[in-house]
């Protein structure tokens, strides 16, 4: 079977091996495996937490090796981008030549966004913007820095966008479930 | 020469170009040819914003596999981790089996950065904390979602802290520096 690996700040939900039973079932649903980050056994008990972390990022890496796609929860965590562990497992994907698929639950652009994060935004020229510490504002009409939708358009992926109710913000499905059909119809049917 | 791709938020400086031409006369110093994202002249003024970050990102990802090391900036970009183009970059590199060399002008930790960022953060229990939206804090002692630090240690890489004036937080040079000492060390003096 298809090996999808669900990348996302999924694995820092308080309910996340629930959480990734459901989305797995729903993988399944569409004639994908999904292959969760937590999915591993790993003895951490005796490591140092530095040690423990290191040894997760390794087991996730061998993980993407494994699978033919992605698909990565990019909703915006703890600032105007997704989270960056999920950007760079996209990235890692991406260079093994993963067809990269990814959703998020916000469907305000990724310049909005930033100034929205960033009130003290100003006009550098007629042509660009920036923040109160002159860093650029992206203005590219994207969901997310340019790098991260770059890699779900090259690699012929789908961006699946939808608007989750503030409770369900990092929990809601409709847009994965998006995902998973585009990708049913890229893989073929089961 | 052996070439260094610099990966990070400095694109978005007012004074991009020059910034690069600094960092890179510096990589020179070292022996190494340093290569910015905006080494490429690309022709956008026709295309929509989209289809010009589109292009901008597949010119990058061609510039990272023309090299053998990445030198990522890290500094922490709008939020309590690094600017997310760079975390995607990093990986990219990584599942080419590029070295990943990595620096930050903030010390503080992760953990630490992140409970400033989530004031309303607690306890989940007796191992894990939580932000106000009940997603875990990652507490591994490091400088970054483990992912990226991960890649770092991995690849043989070396992770250079300092902490830089307000004033120079994306333009101090002393731990990217650093890291060109070490990557002179890894690959040999020229």
């Amino acid at each position: 079977m298809t090996r999808a690996y669900l990348a996302g700040p999924d694995v820092f939900l308080p309910s996340a091996t629930a959480f990734a039973a459901k989305k797995k079932e729903l993988c399944h649903r569409y004639g994908f495996e999904g292959v969760f980050p937590l999915d591993v056994e790993l003895d951490l008990q005796n490591l140092s937490p530095r040690d423990a972390g290191l040894c997760i990022s390794q087991a996730n890496e061998k993980l993407i090796r494994s699978c033919q796609l992605v698909i990565a929860h990019m909703t915006p965590f703890r600032g105007p981008s997704c989270d960056v562990g999920t950007a760079y497992e996209m990235g890692f994907a991406r260079a093994l030549g993963l067809r990269v698929f990814a959703y998020s639950n916000v469907t305000k652009d990724f310049s909005a966004r930033t100034k929205d994060f960033a009130p003290g935004w100003q006009k550098r020229d007629e042509k660009t913007i920036e923040d109160a510490d002159h860093m650029q504002i992206e203005s590219f009409d994207l969901t997310d820095n340019l790098m991260l939708v770059g890699a779900v358009e090259e690699s012929g992926g789908n961006l699946a966008l939808h608007d989750a109710a503030p409770a369900e913000l990092y929990t809601d499905l409709t847009a994965f479930e998006e995902c998973l059909e585009a990708a049913r119809k890229l893989f073929g049917a089961p």
